[in-house]
Order: structure tokens, then C-alpha cells, then sequence
């Protein structure tokens, strides 16, 4: 979903509170629970709640173009959105894009403090493709990031968008495209092929 | 979907077609194989092909109500569809609602001629649950038919909706509900139990 579809929800969070250590994403570090906790606790230290973050996530927008991207698709074919955010984070965006079906995962929340985050499952994105591929669908994939390497190579295709040089660099089996009108010419041709 | 969100498409088409044999429905006639092979058989016998009963499908809108409840459900909780229906069928009816995520079964074509169908797996609603819980979702299903029951014993929790007294009396186990309302009510319930 971010960097696909929206704007890097912790890296809005960094601009709109003005903490720069925020801006780390798993682009930058590849190990999603040390990432994670590093922000709790950035967010712990500054008292920063999460009624603060979801009024930073509901002022911003889909990327140009990812909803129609994203409405054409779901009337090609079945559209899950699979991603590492959370979903007290993702609900502002989601109403944005029509209530697209979203697997994440779950903040533990006390009195407005984040205090923990509970996973789906552990490489939830990877066992959400085999899972598709255990009802006898065709999964086509596609993202951006280090956090969904393992998802493009469970899928019968894989694709990566607006993927950053180092990730390209590391996967190179995977076709890497920069627009929706060619990721969305790739995903045709994958159904056709 | 077809009965809880949607008009049952079979009965659609035997009304439009003028051929009551196609009322038949998984409420008559438990055994789903049986039920398509009679189907293909009469459209054959008749002439129907996909774009004819494409065309009545085309007529069809969801029940009353059955857009604003799965909006506000859509809200709340990820929903996915189960159904026994056909990708070339359901496309018509999933734009008229917003394109929720729907699994189901495909149609195999030769020349506009339905010629057989595709089950995407045996028992695919109950093992789309199945699935799901795998993947550390708390699953709540909802349904109206015989070829909903193993679902519902698969979920964590069960409702019928719109049900004939033969279902509800098979299966007394599963709350029976006939509002959008109610249902609402009781998955409400169930998420905050």
C-alpha cells in the first residue's frame, strides 16, 4: 500500500511532528521488528499518541493516479492489498480508495498510547500469497520495498513499483517498472500469459 | 452474495428466460455438482449462451439495503465474499457494489457456450475461512444456504441470514437473522465479545 498506492504513512508522521528519526522506513531497514520498535519508542519519548498519528494519516491523500489505477484493476480482477501497516493507521486511506480488502496488522492500544503492535502472522505477506495459492488463484504481486521480496517470490508473478535503486539492485529478477500504465500493462499480460 | 447481498442469479435467469427448471437453487438441491450439470444441460437444450444470461445479470440490483450495509461493514471489519457464483457472472453486480473482494468459482467458455465450470477448489468457502484463520484472522460468516454450512462451522462464528426454515432447522447451532440490522447487530457483537 505505501509507496504503491499512498505516501509513506511514518515518513508524513516525521514531517507533520517534526521528529526526523521517523523517517526510517523498511527501505532503510530491512529488519521490520527492530524498525518498529525504534519508533515506539521515538514516539513514547515525545508523548506522541495515537490519535496524533491518525490526524496526521487523515491529512493525506492516495498517490496521483493509484486510485484509478486501483478501480481499474478491481474490475479486471480480485484486489487484496497486503501490507505491514496497521489497521488504526490505514483506515483514512482505505475510505479514500473505496475499501479496497487490506490484510495488516494490529497496534495494541492503551488509553491512546501505543504501547506494542501485534503481527498478523510472521511473514504475513509471503503466507497471504501461499494461502491464495492454496485456493487455486493465480497471485500476481507487486511492491516496492524490502519487506515484499519474499511475497513476489511466493507469487506466480512479480512485479516491483517505484522500488528504490538498492532494491532493484538485490532482486533483479523482477521486472521493475515507475508507472501504473505499465505495471497495469504487466499485470495484463501475466492474466493473458 | 446471491440471497444476502444480491438476487439469486439462477432464478433471475429462469424468469427472463421463461424456463422455470432453472429455478433450482442449492437450497433445493444440496449436491452443487448435480445442481450445475442440470444447469449447463437446460442452457444447452435451449440455446442460452454466457452473453444471454450476462445480459439479465445486467437487469439485476442488490437487494434493498444490501449496498448500504456492506458499506458500513466494509468500515468496520475486512470483508471478503465466498461465494458459489461465476467470475463472468458476478462482475456486473460487484460494480453496482463498490467491487468488494469476491472468491468464487469460474465459468470454462468455447465460443460464447458455457461448456463446463471451474470449481476454484472443493469446498472452497469453508477453506477460504480455513485460510484465513491461518492467517490469525478471527473469521465471522454469514450465509443463507446448504452450501454454506461448513463455512459456518469453519468460522469462529456463524450467523444465517435470510435462510428457508429447512436450513435453520438443520442447523439450529447458527443464529438466524433477516435484517441487515440484526446481522449488523450480531457482528458487532461478535467482534467486541
Amino acid at each position: 500500500m505505501e509507496g504503491v498506492l499512498t505516501p509513506e504513512i511514518w515518513i508524513a508522521v516525521a514531517e507533520k511532528t517534526g521528529l526526523p528519526e521517523l523517517r526510517r522506513t523498511t527501505r532503510d531497514e530491512p529488519d521490520y521488528d527492530k524498525l518498529m520498535r525504534y519508533r515506539l519508542d521515538i514516539l513514547d519519548r515525545h508523548g506522541i499518541k495515537l490519535t496524533d498519528i491518525q490526524n496526521v494519516i487523515g491529512t493525506l491523500r492516495p498517490l496521483p493516479g493509484g486510485k484509478a489505477f486501483l478501480d481499474e484493476l478491481r474490475s479486471l480482477v480480485q484486489v487484496v492489498i497486503l501490507s505491514d501497516t496497521f489497521e488504526q493507521f490505514a483506515a483514512p486511506l482505505l475510505q479514500q480508495l473505496n475499501w479496497p480488502t487490506l490484510l495488516c496488522h494490529r497496534l495494541v492500544v492503551e488509553h491512546d498510547r501505543i504501547v506494542d503492535y501485534k503481527l498478523r502472522v510472521p511473514e504475513q505477506k509471503q503466507r497471504a500469497v501461499a494461502a491464495f495459492k492454496l485456493l487455486n488463484y493465480h497471485v500476481i504481486a507487486a511492491g516496492d520495498s524490502f519487506n515484499d521480496t519474499a511475497m513476489l517470490i511466493e507469487a506466480h508473478a512479480g512485479f516491483l513499483f517505484h522500488a528504490p535503486d538498492n532494491v532493484k539492485q538485490q532482486f533483479p529478477q523482477f521486472p521493475a517498472v515507475d508507472t501504473y500504465a505499465d505495471l497495469l500493462a504487466q499485470i495484463k499480460a501475466s492474466i493473458a500469459g
